[in-house]
């Protein structure tokens, strides 16, 4: 059996989440019983709702218990099975943990999942072609269900979520504006993704000039946001809506350190007879075969485009995630474990 | 032709309406021609919703024309009829405004609608049986949607709105729980409408004590909201909502003279996963026949109960108005004219 690297939750952040929350350590891995399989972890995934799960706060995440494996989903490869329905050299989809191998009870329904990868790279199932892809697809068609013609915006627009929002609402005829943080990450939402117009928020720190450009982007105004962001750019986006626009509230990343992040205009829900919606989408598996069927379609014929930051093994994990955090990633990010 | 006294809006409000942005008149009503009729009107509606229209802010109301007669809704009597559909002495409800007597071209569609005051109270057709009853009814129903043992929470409850919300609520086998400014008022909501539980916030006047005084009113959490108030009251009703709960923001009468009513945790939308959603009962037309005939019933069978605060004469109309924005009305606010 190989040493098994492992990323621990040591300690609870107190403000914002830092390295020394953190913990490497290296367990064994056990010897596999009846049902079981070994997978070798290719990629892990990074994502904004784990730093909740590291509050022990009531929320919708349960919290992440102290000295055990950060949670978290991963991709990989079967290496040794006990298990009828899997065999070596099988790609597989879990939930693995931060670390270099997982031992899966394979028999219970949702533990793992056989991917393609034929057509769609396996790094694509913790993206586009996996829960953040079904987080924007559910927002979008659920939420927002925007008609052609409507004008969405999406904030973390580069992001894993975001940038399925804005292809996803280009392809049923929407105009889709984006906000991300700097050119760069702008250049590609509109040249790469191509999403009609996007905002630097960065380049516009006072509330006025963000307005006064999202604006300019929007002007039909908003019928539909998709949230990922909070604080000063929801109040932003708020004022800019139609009436009867919806917004789907999918993340609030300005606030997981605990910023407070004030609605300023909430009269403007009631103004423009608004719906605002938070959802999860772990509460509507119901709808993942729907979801998955086209946004895998959508990557294989090469027309839902994304982009990876990719950090190098395990041990960059917790940098990489703080990282996330204050959106210093490019797209989604992962860690390569191979 | 009797002359006819009229309150005009004279100037808009900067901040606080006040009473000199009134101008009473006198006019003579003209000749009727066909198809019209003369309605001299026994109550005036004072609604919250007024307070919009007195702004020339782009709002979901048409601001209301300066030099012009205050719109609103009036009950009152035929006294001459060019309308062969109805005749002197018919009760009849409409939007005649802040006025005696009104001219009604009888044949638009909803202009004029004849009620029997046989088994319902002709004022009531400015509450309970009108466009305050109609609002509760559509925001619990439509928006809300409690189910049977459900806690549903509303704002300015001894209202003219929340009154009937907690009254339906109980009918839907909720639990009920009321705010309300001073002992009286909720004393009123308790013991006579039949809530389980009213919160005086004027005994609560910081956050922290308006929340627990919420807690122990709610000791399941809550589910749904029916918000007319807006501010730290909204901010503790969001703070005790349940997971998948409903809130319908029907009015936010705390900020209608420009107040800011900043919203401190919208992050609770996203991890409790909550509706929030605002809507304009004149914009559900369609719904008002149910709603009108559940209400009426519940009226003329004395299980829906009502209270007015009566102004007397067109020339008490706005210091009336002033004081529903303030609160100081008890139940719903009326205008005596005859």
């Amino acid at each position: 059996m190989p040493a098994n690297q492992q990323i621990l939750l040591d300690n609870r952040p107190t403000g914002d989440a830092v390295a020394s929350n953190f913990k490497l350590v290296s367990a064994e891995t056990p010897a596999l019983q009846d049902g079981q399989v070994l997978v070798r972890h290719h990629f892990l995934s990074l994502d904004p709702y784990m730093r909740g799960r590291m509050n022990d706060a009531k929320s919708y995440a349960v919290p992440q218990a102290l000295g055990q494996v950060m949670g978290g989903g991963t991709v990989g490869e079967v290496i040794e099975s006990k298990n009828p329905k899997f065999s070596v050299g099988d790609k597989v989809v879990g939930m693995g943990a931060w670390q270099q191998y997982s031992v899966v009870d394979a028999g219970q329904p949702g533990a793992l999942r056989k991917v393609d990868t034929k057509h769609i790279p396996l790094s694509a199932y913790l993206g586009a072609v996996g829960m953040p892809g079904v987080t924007a697809w559910y927002g979008l068609s659920k939420i927002c269900e925007p008609k052609s013609g409507e004008t969405v915006v999406v904030s973390a627009a580069s992001g894993a979520v975001g940038s399925v929002v804005g292809q996803l609402a280009k392809a049923r005829g929407c105009r889709a504006v984006g906000l991300a943080g700097g050119p760069d990450k702008c250049r590609y939402v509109v040249e790469e993704l191509g999403f009609d117009a996007c905002i630097d928020y960065k380049a516009h720190p006072d509330a006025k000039s963000l307005y006064q450009a999202l604006k300019e982007a929007t002007p039909d105004g908003v019928d539909c946001y998709f949230e990922n962001v909070g604080g000063v750019i929801f109040d932003a986006v708020l004022s800019r809506m139609n009436a009867f626009g919806r917004i789907a509230v999918c993340g609030m990343i300005a606030g997981y350190d605990g910023q407070p992040l004030p609605l300023l205009q909430p009269q403007l829900i009631l103004t423009n007879r608004l719906k605002v919606q938070g959802f999860i989408v772990s509460e509507h598996m119901e709808h993942w075969p729907a979801a998955l069927t086209e946004l895998g379609t959508l990557v294989a014929t090469g027309k839902l485009k994304f982009r990876e930051s990719i950090a190098q093994g395990i041990e960059s994990a917790p940098q990489a995630f703080l990282g996330l955090l204050k959106g210093k990633n490019f797209g989604k990010q992962l860690v390569k474990l191979v």
